[in-house]
């Protein structure tokens, strides 16, 4: 179960966790359920960026101490979002991965800041950013001094609406040539739709993806923000364990 | 070696072979070396819809007899994109397969006479087609009495301009559930790039795709058309091994 | 009121039709009403491309027979998509402009076949082609002998699906300036909304194009296809008047 | 020359000055030829978002306060953008119009700071942003008690790369219809070439805009950055003559 537990040079990680973090017991519970699957990486949102004013926008700082009490209590590394300059300290403190969304990736005085924190970083893809702009994007966390960057791919914004975004899978081998570094997939915010999350999590493992990002929490249908991709534990068990088994097959090859 | 010659309901189908159909003896040697890799369908180019007038645009009619004759020779099956009306019928004559591309997929006046002929036919998504504007071309061929269609996705195009179209992978479940036919990839023209093909080939089947289309002859580098893309046979060789190995691993799961 | 009946070197020219040829009544009655606005540019569909099998698709050659009849009454000028080359004879014998639509701007052998007639062509931009593209197409006329090309941008793909298309008036300059051929401009198609057509019309004169293209019919509400743009005959003496006006005002500067 | 100094209401506005802010000299020596054209507004970039982190990224504060005092001793209203929550309460000290640049329009945190002030806001849309998200993140401000928003169309990406991005003149009507607050444009930053900038900007008025915000300095050739689309003062010149000029007459109508 190490096979699913860090990032590239032919490691491989799973992240897993609800969009956002909600009461403490769901969150233990869910955390609790992940970790029982072999997962060490435990995700949650505190600062949301919703499009609209008038959605739930998460429990702010609050939210990022539960993450993290329920991340020391289970022994789970976590992972969250990072939206705004003033928050960059006080997550470095707390959480151990932070996120830069599709939102962000252009937001280059965040960039800069967590170019100068000791935590890894996870890059999402601009939702309508070349493969040279996020590249370009990754350099600002580098030049700043942290080299802990890793890529993920989230789906580009198309003329296909079916699908929330497009996925492009082409950017694994593209980005990992031209960067070097790891390049991980959430297949849920691209999608959009539960249905498609197990199909796309496999084409990644096979397109030579180094991680997936997934959400998941007990009750997806009751989850308060993008309910329609979230899954619930016993299909993340079942991409887990395809997922495991396809890395070890291919591995072997 | 079954596994790779037939598409859709559980079977998987490989097509390869050259952009356009060249001269006999290029075209006859890379035919001879699929088949001697267990290929059993063999695409080529006759009439070849180009961007510039001054591109060279195949050989038209010969090159169709000439495919069919190294098809015979080999006992090969025969695959090839009929460009307009006039062709039908001679095409359906000579040809196992025929393709329409990705320009003519809302060419009505061709997809309504391809439905009257008792040949499957291959379609290409437009570049710039939705799914349901695909479906809706699939129907054109199937209300005029022909059901043997094969969904092919080879790309959309977006803003990225590093590969020369998007792959979208979510293609795959997203049709094979809307329409209930068989889908099959072309990473050969979405990349246009030969070092994306084996990636994306892989990320192919594991998503459940039901076949593959890729470019392939003697000597790449010399292809009158498309040479970006185009692979070695030793490249392909690889990439049927694996395909052929990840398919059986996955149908033991 | 010379003002609006030809294309390109300082003259401008609106053509205005119904989408579909539908009865004689109504096409006479419509083209009636556009004659004493002073428009000379009849259009009308005859054989439709639509996207769905079970769309209503035109009344075929008798269609163009009753546009060509309706044209020789009345005195104006007409102009119909021709969307297979089977057509292109006998619309060229009847019709006074040919049109390439959107899903047919990279059907080659119909390009080659409308470069040999000795009629005006109307090439719409493909709905996902670039300048280049466009331009190339073109050539596939012009090479074979048919100067006499006008372009049209009736809007391109993008991910903003209020619009039904995005229109790219950046397209007139970029063109006239690489082809050195007049720039026409749908509103009607590339809005998918009626409301929008007069602000569209205006920024299209004042952004230097050489024509427009609109469709109008008595009914609007009643057309059988695309009737969420077609304007009211009241709407189009309004926006001809402001057109006239403001064209006028732009020449006297 | 009131005619062009506010926004909205049958008013009309041009914004003009550099990309960015550079040393006093040249500064100052572009506003006065500005404010000798009657322009009331000037802008000048001093925290610039640089795609490469090796780009210069402007002077920052001091420019902000070069900014000022040129404003203030030639009696210019100034434009600049904010690109930094740490910074909405010095440059709301400092500055008369705060900019929000695509690349910050779902800088949730940044909009609603930017509520909480008395300055207007003019609010880019993101290159890849929707009427409707683009309308949400205006009601970030609004909602936060700021309603001096004014929305800028500046292009979207689309696959065309022949212009930088895609400008969109239907957000003109749909955006005043949608939200009942003024649109203006930006032509500049849309097309990325100068040689569109008067075509796009005659457009923008004949198509409804309620006012222009155009790059232009001294010396556009020696300009530090966005070189390729900032005009020479003649051609501004030439440019408020004609839109003035069209303004009046499309008002006498």
């Amino acid at each position: 179960m190490d096979e699913i537990n860090s990032f590239g040079h032919g490691n491989f990680g799973i992240i897993a966790g609800p969009c956002s973090i909600e009461d403490y017991d769901s969150l233990y519970q869910s955390a609790k359920i992940l970790k029982e699957m072999g997962i060490k990486y435990l995700r949650g949102g505190a600062y949301k960026l919703r499009t609209s004013v008038h959605s739930f926008r998460g429990l702010g700082d609050s939210g990022i101490l539960r993450l993290a009490r329920v991340g020391q209590e289970l022994g789970l590394k976590t992972v969250s979002e990072c939206t705004q300059i003033d928050k960059v300290d006080f997550m470095a403190k707390n959480i151990d991965v932070l996120v830069v969304g599709t939102r962000n990736m252009q937001n280059y005085p965040l960039l800069e800041l967590l170019g100068k924190i000791d935590k890894p970083v996870i890059l999402k893809r601009g939702m309508a950013a070349t493969y040279d702009e996020w590249m370009a994007a990754a350099e600002y966390i580098i030049e700043n001094g942290n080299e802990q960057v890793i890529l993920c791919e989230r789906g580009i914004r198309t003329f296909e609406t079916e699908t929330r975004y497009t996925l492009d899978l082409s950017a694994i081998k593209v980005m990992q040539q031209k960067c070097g570094i790891p390049v991980i997939i959430d297949p849920s915010h691209a999608a959009g739709n539960r249905a498609l999350v197990p199909s796309l999590a496999m084409a990644s493992i096979a397109g030579g993806a180094d991680g997936l990002m997934i959400e998941c929490c007990v009750n997806p249908c009751e989850s308060i923000c993008d309910a329609d991709q979230t899954i619930e534990p016993e299909t993340l068990r079942s991409i887990i364990n395809a997922v495991v088994d396809l890395r070890q097959h291919l591995n072997r090859i």
